[in-house]
C-alpha cells in the first residue's frame, strides 16, 4: 500500500479495542476515541489474548475526544447502533475531503445513517466475524474466528476498498472484499436475528444452550429460513445452505454468548433497530413473510423498552 | 333438581376455592382437599369479596386426603394441568358408579387425561371466565365475570350436564352448557395463548401493557388468528369475530394479570403443555400454519423447564 493510513476508532469496546489493537500492533498509526477515563488505556496499553493471540500494544494513541485527534484518512466506527446519534458530533473533526468511515457496527441501516450525514461516497461498511470477550477496559479475549468482510456502501468494490482490505491483511487480520455488502449483511443475519434474539428471550441463555433444545433449535431454524427468505425478496441471493454452514460454525463454537446478551445483561441499551427492526421493516417492504421475526420483534422492543425507561435503576418491568 | 349433589373439590386455588365456595354458601353439599395446613380454612372459613361479592363460608369442610372425603357425586378438579399425575391417586376415592368429574382446568388434554384413567362416560369440562385474586389461603377476590361454561367430554350435553349446570345456577354461578367443549376450550385458547404468553415473554407485563404497545397488539392478534384458524382446521368453527369481542373485553379488565404470568411470578411450574404444547400438536396434526404459536411455546418452554430444574433455589437460568 504507497500511503501509511492515518486511522481513528471511534468506539472502543471489544470490536473497536481489538481491531484498533490489532492495527496498531501490526504498525498502522491508530488513534482511539476513549470517553470516559483514558488514564488505564494509557499506563497499561491494550493486551489482547486468546485463541493465537497474545500481543500488547504499550503506546497506544487515546483521546477523549474527536477535535484531539483530528482528521484522519480511515475512520473504523464500532459504537453501539444505539449511539449513532452521538456520531453527529463525534465525526466532523475527523474528516478530511476524502476520509473513508468505515462502519464496523451490526444490522442494517448503519451505513445509511452515515451516508445522510456525511455523503455516500464517504461509507464502507464491514462485517465482523468474531467471538470476543472484552475482560477489562484494557484487555480483550479472543474467542473464536476473526476475519472481516468489507463492502462499499451502494456501490462495487473500488481500488480504496482493496487497499483496506491490504492493510488489514497486513496486519494479521483476515479481510475479503465483498461484492454486495447487503448481501453480507443479510447472512451475517441469519445468525444475528436467531442467536442474538431467542439467547435474551429464553432467558439469558447461550448458544449451545439454543442448539440442545429441540424447539428452541426449530425456532432458530425456521427464524434462520425467514430470514434468508426475506433476504432473497430483497434482492440479495442467499441459498438455504447459508443456515446449515451457520449453524455448524456456531456447534464448533461452545458455550457463546451472543454480544446482545452480554448487553442485555450488561443492563445496557439493545440494538433492537438494527438487528431486528429494519431487517423487519425490508422485508415486509419487500413482501417477505416473516411472522417469527416480527414476535420476537415485538417481544425484544418491549424488554428493551421497559429496562430503558426504569434507568438508572435498570429493574426489569 | 332432585337430589343434593355430594361435591368435592379438588384443588383449592383460587378457581377451586372460588366455585366451592360459592356452591356451599348457596347451600350445596361441598367438600374440600386441601394439601397443607386445613387449620386456617377450619378456623376462619372462606371469604369471597369484590365485584357484587361479600361473604363467608363459616364451616368449611376440609380434609386433608381424598380418603376422608369418600364418595362423591360430582368432583370439581382445579389443580394446574402440571399436577395431573397427582389426580391418578387422588380421585379413586371420591369414586362411585356414577361419580361424574368435572375438570375445570386450563387448556387442552385434561379431559383425555381423566378419560384414560377414569373412563370417558364420567368426563365433563367446564371453562372459567373469571378474573380471580387470591389474597391468602382463606381470601378470594373476584375482579370480573365469572361464568362458567360446562360440557360433556365427546359427546353432547345431556340430563346430568344441565342438572349440573342448574345447580351452579341456583348457587349464583352463571353456567352455560355448551354443544362442543373442545369449541369452546378452542374460544378460550384465543385469549389464553398470546395474552397468557405474551405477559411473560415481554418481561411480566399485564394485559393493559400489551394492549398499550403498538408491536405487541399486532403480535397478539396475529397469535389469535393463529389459534382461530387452527380451531377451524381441527374441525371447530370459530370467526374471526371471536377475536374481535375477547380484545373488547380485555379492554374493559384494565391491568390484568394472567394466571399462567402470577404463576410465573409466583415460582410455579407454567401449564405449558396444556395452554401451548397440546394446542400446537392438534393445530400441526390437522395442517395449520402456527409459527407465532411454536416460538412462544418453544420459548415458554425453555424458561419453565430452566425455572424447574433450578428448584428450589428458584434461579432462572
Amino acid at each position: 500500500m504507497a500511503k501509511r493510513l492515518r486511522i481513528a476508532v471511534v468506539g472502543s469496546g471489544a470490536i473497536g479495542s481489538y481491531y484498533g489493537a490489532k492495527l496498531a500492533h501490526g504498525g498502522s498509526d491508530v488513534h482511539f476515541l476513549i470517553r470516559g477515563d483514558v488514564s488505564d488505556v494509557r499506563q497499561k496499553g491494550l493486551y489482547v489474548r486468546g485463541r493465537g493471540e497474545n500481543f500488547r500494544v504499550a503506546n497506544v494513541n487515546c483521546y477523549n475526544s474527536t477535535k484531539e485527534i483530528g482528521p484522519c484518512d480511515l475512520v473504523l466506527i464500532a459504537v453501539k447502533a444505539t449511539s449513532n446519534v452521538d456520531l453527529i458530533d463525534l465525526i466532523p473533526p475527523l474528516l478530511h475531503e476524502r476520509t473513508t468511515l468505515l462502519t464496523l457496527q451490526n444490522g442494517l441501516g448503519n451505513e445509511e445513517f452515515l451516508a445522510e450525514h456525511f455523503g455516500a461516497e464517504r461509507v464502507l461498511g464491514g462485517l465482523c466475524f468474531i467471538c470476543l470477550g472484552r475482560i477489562s477496559r484494557t484487555e480483550i479475549e479472543r474467542y473464536d474466528y476473526g476475519h472481516i468482510v468489507i463492502g462499499e456502501y451502494g456501490r462495487k468494490p473500488s481500488e480504496r476498498t482493496h487497499a483496506i482490505a491490504s492493510q488489514f491483511s497486513a496486519c494479521g487480520i483476515k479481510c475479503s472484499v465483498a461484492a454486495d455488502l447487503a448481501l453480507e449483511h443479510w447472512r451475517k443475519l441469519v445468525w444475528n436475528i436467531p442467536f442474538n434474539g431467542l439467547s435474551i428471550l429464553a432467558g439469558g441463555i447461550d448458544t449451545a444452550a439454543i442448539l440442545a433444545d429441540a424447539a428452541l433449535y426449530r425456532a432458530m431454524l425456521a427464524l434462520m429460513d425467514e430470514v434468508i427468505d426475506a433476504a432473497n425478496k430483497c434482492g440479495h441471493t442467499l441459498e438455504r445452505a447459508a443456515a446449515r454452514e451457520q449453524i455448524k460454525r456456531t456447534e464448533d463454537m461452545g458455550r457463546y454468548k451472543p454480544s446482545t446478551l452480554l448487553d442485555w445483561k450488561a443492563g445496557k441499551p439493545l440494538e433492537i433497530e438494527a438487528i431486528w427492526g429494519e431487517p423487519l421493516r425490508r422485508a415486509a417492504a419487500a413482501g417477505a413473510n416473516t411472522p417469527r421475526l416480527e414476535l420476537v420483534y415485538a417481544l425484544l422492543k418491549h424488554l428493551d423498552e421497559c429496562r430503558q425507561r426504569a434507568r438508572p435503576s435498570t429493574i426489569p418491568c
